[in-house]
């Protein structure tokens, strides 16, 4: 039997403005350093440990990791951050408040971008200064692989690359693995382990800085999976995600 | 032409009570994240910026790395954290504290275990709680590959092994690299740079948290090689090192 572990990173400093995130590269506030470090605390006290960690190339998504790694003394461990597990590219959308989004192209509209698998927001321009083509961290992946704006779909699409090249050879190994990432690169994560369909996957929202154990059985399938902490705080915090419409896109 | 950066990392809980730490596992100090994130701002102020960094597989060194590039926001660089360049391995004089070492074996014999190049200290046990024999972190490393205490000459060649057949690779294909790691360590990489007699080796001492900076020509030998920072703030960091005979190994 297998077992991974997935982190969703707290507050951001662009959350807490209720703005557009994506690929933007925002680090957490320190309500979300403090989510961070309570996840490894819960980690720490359910007894697991790890033998590699992933996040992706974002720095909220790091220094989630590291400071779940460092409560656990396991900062000694290989890690790798991998652009495949960034959050969903909001394309133009980057940077906006939500607010201002909704009034200047309506309510629906904005729902759509955020709730449907397939619409894709307005895409950057290729030379736009968001732009993941121009950027040095990028530089080595193909251009036509760096997306300028994503559906739903897109991203489960480039995480599933990344789950089953990357990351299942190695929960075959029985390599004890952490994931921190983001609200969307988790749902698509969730959806390779659980065969769910699209409205549950549209509908899943994940807490923050909750733990997401999932014991696996020898075909990488779920036996059963379970948030590590208390029942009231993981409420209070699944609450909170569903209040405010995960804002931590 | 090529550059490597070194940082030495800075004052550790056991350097704060004069204890030989060797392979010991303890966190850096306020005073020691300081010295870590003023290495990360003269980097950063010069100009310089990395494609990959090196860490030992101790929590002081990767602390020290991840504090330097938070500063110049390149958290998402791959990194790599190898036993190889971990401090030279102390023994059983891990723990202990100098002056207890200096009353118990005499300050002729103390002397000769620090600044000797072949003299060991006396060895673990295999079965010691402190050998890395035993502990998770060194698992898969062949066990007559782990010390139970090093001469500096013992500490020279496996560092000579990792930067030979990893790090010289990488220089060549022009990568910009950071390496955070100990004093034994460093002086055993400037060695393979430069080639230093032994009593230029066994005097060497370096300054913690100053970046030093290698310029090395097509055949990754030193072309120039300087400090960054004001000379003044050098020259400070240099002599308290020298006045505390290298506490941080």
């Amino acid at each position: 039997m297998y077992s991974v572990i997935l982190v969703r990173h707290g507050e951001s400093v662009y959350n807490q403005q209720n703005l557009f995130t994506g690929w933007t590269d925002v680090a957490l506030t320190e309500r979300g350093i403090h989510e961070a470090r309570e996840a490894g605390h819960l980690i720490r006290e359910a007894g697991y440990t790890f033998d590699m960690a992933f996040s992706s190339v974002l720095k909220r998504s790091i220094q989630t990791m590291h400071y779940i790694l460092d409560e656990l003394d396991l900062l000694w461990i290989p890690e790798q951050k991998a652009w495949k597990l960034n959050e969903r590219h909001y394309g133009a959308l980057q940077g906006l408040s939500k607010t201002d989004t909704a009034n200047k192209y309506g309510e629906e509209q904005l729902h759509l971008w955020r709730r449907s698998l397939t619409v894709r927001p307005p895409l950057l321009k290729p030379d736009d200064p968001r732009s993941p083509r121009i950027e040095e961290r990028y530089k080595g992946i193909h251009e036509h692989d760096l997306p300028l704006g994503e559906s739903l779909q897109d991203t489960v699409a480039r995480v599933g690359d990344f789950w089953h090249h990357r990351i299942v050879p190695l929960i075959r190994k029985k390599e004890r693995i952490l994931i921190s990432a983001h609200g969307n690169t988790l749902r698509a994560l969730i959806k390779y382990m659980e065969d769910i369909d699209e409205k549950t996957l549209t509908d899943l929202n994940i807490p923050t800085g909750i733990p997401l154990v999932y014991e696996l059985d020898e075909h990488v399938q779920p036996i059963r999976r379970f948030y590590l902490g208390e029942q009231e705080h993981i409420d209070r915090k699944s609450a909170e995600v569903a209040d405010q419409g995960n804002v931590t896109e």
